[in-house]
């Protein structure tokens, strides 16, 4: 299940502004209503506190999602609420893109602070 | 005939903010002026208010257009209300994109609400 | 030669907000100095107000510039009037891209009215 | 050599809102310190005044840098300012991508006059 | 080690408006955990003040990555200052991405003064 | 229901080699188990014998197709069986693609008589 | 783990030749070394015997693999003789592609019987 | 109406093995029944005996089909004849691809004479 | 400098038909005259005798090129014949593709044995 | 013009199968017709005897063609000859592809010996 205590984190190395993106192409969880396995991509971006989120604790948090049963909305909600918890960033946002069920893919998108004024010409 | 009555909701997981976006790349209805299939891509997304549209359903409502003689127009107009009727979201945008007949392509967009501030940045 | 009498129009089925785009990735006139054909893309973007142009009657409209001896601008520019003329749109925005001559490709943008707030979340 | 009598211009066809884009992907010049020969693609935009460049003028133009040893930056600050001599455009911006040189592509913008805001959205 | 004294500079040819982009597909460091090497992708953005960076010695600079042990955001933090140091540009931005390590991409931006208006239309 | 008295054929206007391929991106018909509809491409390549399939009627053969409930290999078979019947060609190869059920996309193929040695090199 | 038992089959329902293929995008099984998690896609094609698999027993056979450590040449391998064993096929072809570890992508292709001659055309 | 006297060639350069081809992207001709334009590119692929076909002519020559109403089926065919005609080539090959009409898009492949062997590994 | 003793290997799974191929698209080696590195992607494909190369082991050796000045067809064939000696393969094929040095980009094809007649289905 | 005293050669190192390729995206050369410039992509293959061409000097010999008034035939002739007289390869194999002239891009294969087998499996 879940696993928030996998994450780690390290001492931002700079004062200077600094945007941050992960992306995760392999992740998986569980449909809780018929059991079958959920396939999508996991994006994070952030603007970093005084603590930047350990790549590899990452992996393995997103890995321990594995066999849990969960909507996608909460996924996406979940791993904002996590990484917004251990990292206390000036900005985050979690979007998750699904393969689909039924022929409809899906995206979410969640968000906590300000969008810094730098992200969107990066 | 599309068919409201189909749409089921469930309630918002979440007080934090939420961007939602489903595409059925297999929409088809009919011309209502030739008789001929129409194909096309909808793409649904919106900022839910208390509750969220469920996918299965959508599924199922967007397929009582199959044999249905209606306009690009009409299409995209009837299902950005039926679904705000359903949810009573924030904001909702439904863009339609169409294969084409007699070498025209075409892209209806309706909308209601006002666009989240997150959402460009998505 | 170009035939504004071909447009029609039927009446725009919503008062809500409605943005359309049609695409001519068929559009053929002729280079008034060479003689040579000239080969592109007609993109049509309209806010309707009271009226939108019938697709049919647009294509045919399009087809009468098969054998125009026109300039690049004059072509952008005439259906932007042409158009605007017929449906007395808020806002219109014809572009078109030429595949070119000597190795030079070109785009032209011809507006009228004000670009409605929602088209560029579209 | 960079040839500026080579550009001729016409009448710009019409008082409303129009922008041109030309974009020549055969541009060649050689690097002035080695001598080996540079390849890239030149974008022009502009929102004419009273005159626009004529196409094959500037074709021209472009082939007479063919044998100039001359550094990037110059050619694209050159180009903006003998378009914008020979046009007086109300907005110019001359782009150069380049194919690169030990492995670095490199890409340089220069403009002269505001942006029309009908652009961004063209 | 990363040697900014390969770094040389020449003056800005012109007093208009320039925009500069070198991108760098052949970056390789090594990570200071596993002693792994890491590939990426860097970008470098900016708007010069008196003096640009010379691309050969750019490309040394860059070369001088290989074999230190650093990681990503202190690649990218470093470069940054070492750029901003030797040029002193009216802004610069630069942006890694990393193929990634265990399934996860990552992309990092670091900026200093501010983003020219004339950017974000080139 | 599938109509094979909608195909209609005209005389092969050459003796000299002729290899002909149609594609249908917009096929769709019904899973006779779970009544969800499916959606395919289907390709028809032929030598001709005598007769060559008209489009206009091939297309309105497709068509009929829609609300039928028909396995993927029962549409190929089909297919292949009714075109070869109406036009008695020398080679005919049905290709269909499907979309996919349940994240596993198919691909059926269905021939009748030698490949010609011309059609490899096409 | 891998359950054979899932397979189901259905007679084939033609004895015209077919050729058949299905592609799992989703196909996860875990590294017997690591514990961690590989990705991959499953590309089955085969042609008929008396009978074929069935589509969703197939799918519910490859979500069997998902906690199951086994190597990439031992999944590929495994795949090829369930199926054959199950449907005693003409020819089978079993292809897995790795999304990779350590930047090394992997593809591995197990073979059973002779290659259909109309396939390498299809 | 195509014109065939528009068709110049030059003597081929060397006794050397030499395959050439011609892809033309912009044909248009007329639907002999509806009359509404058609779309195409034609390749011509040939090794030739004594002449080669000249270019420019070569364009001249397909320009000519302009506002012919012709079959997809014979412009193949013709364009096959009048350049085995005139070049007496040792093989050729004509490939139309049609952008389509009612969903369906088409390829038509005419050849003359022999395959060279060279051909396939080019 | 390359270390063949890096490799290792494991008895193959089967003695049915395997077809195994491995992509390293992150391969650096050293310009044996210039002294500037190399970039470029390493694909091996063998057909296994007793024993297949394990990943890691040859994800190292890989990595023991990094600093090694060596020229692109000296580096393909020791790849070839370091490989098939610790392998024994029934054939294997070492294809290397470079990114360029001075606008040319290079690709260097090594093989030992005999393609088996499998792979070119594959 | 071009210039064959440029190409300078090395010993081929191995005699073990090896099999070459080098793309030159950046060739120009002049119509000698028109005196405008053409631009192409220039492939060569071979299968080296006892010397290779070294990529310096193929690279020079290549430019050499810069102000050449010279037909797409002849250079693709011309650059046969010349690699084949001195490198004396088992085979090679000149490839251009040229942007095209008046709406045609074309392609030129020379050959000279026989095709390896292995080169098409490559």
């Amino acid at each position: 299940m879940p696993d928030t205590s996998l994450l780690e984190t390290f001492p931002t190395p700079t004062d200077s502004p600094l945007l941050i993106e992960h992306v995760n192409e392999e992740f998986t969880s569980v449909c809780p209503v018929t059991g079958h396995p959920d396939f999508g991509t996991v994006t994070v971006r952030f603007e970093p506190g005084a603590s930047c989120v350990e790549l590899k604790s990452l992996k393995l948090y997103f890995q321990s999602f594995r066999n849990e049963g969960i909507y996608y909305e909460a996924v996406t909600d979940r791993i904002r609420d996590d990484l917004a918890g251990c990292m206390e960033p000036r900005w985050i946002q979690v979007v998750t893109n699904w393969r689909g069920r039924g022929g409809i893919r899906s995206r979410i998108v969640a968000t906590h602070g300000e969008v810094p004024s730098a992200w969107s010409r990066g």
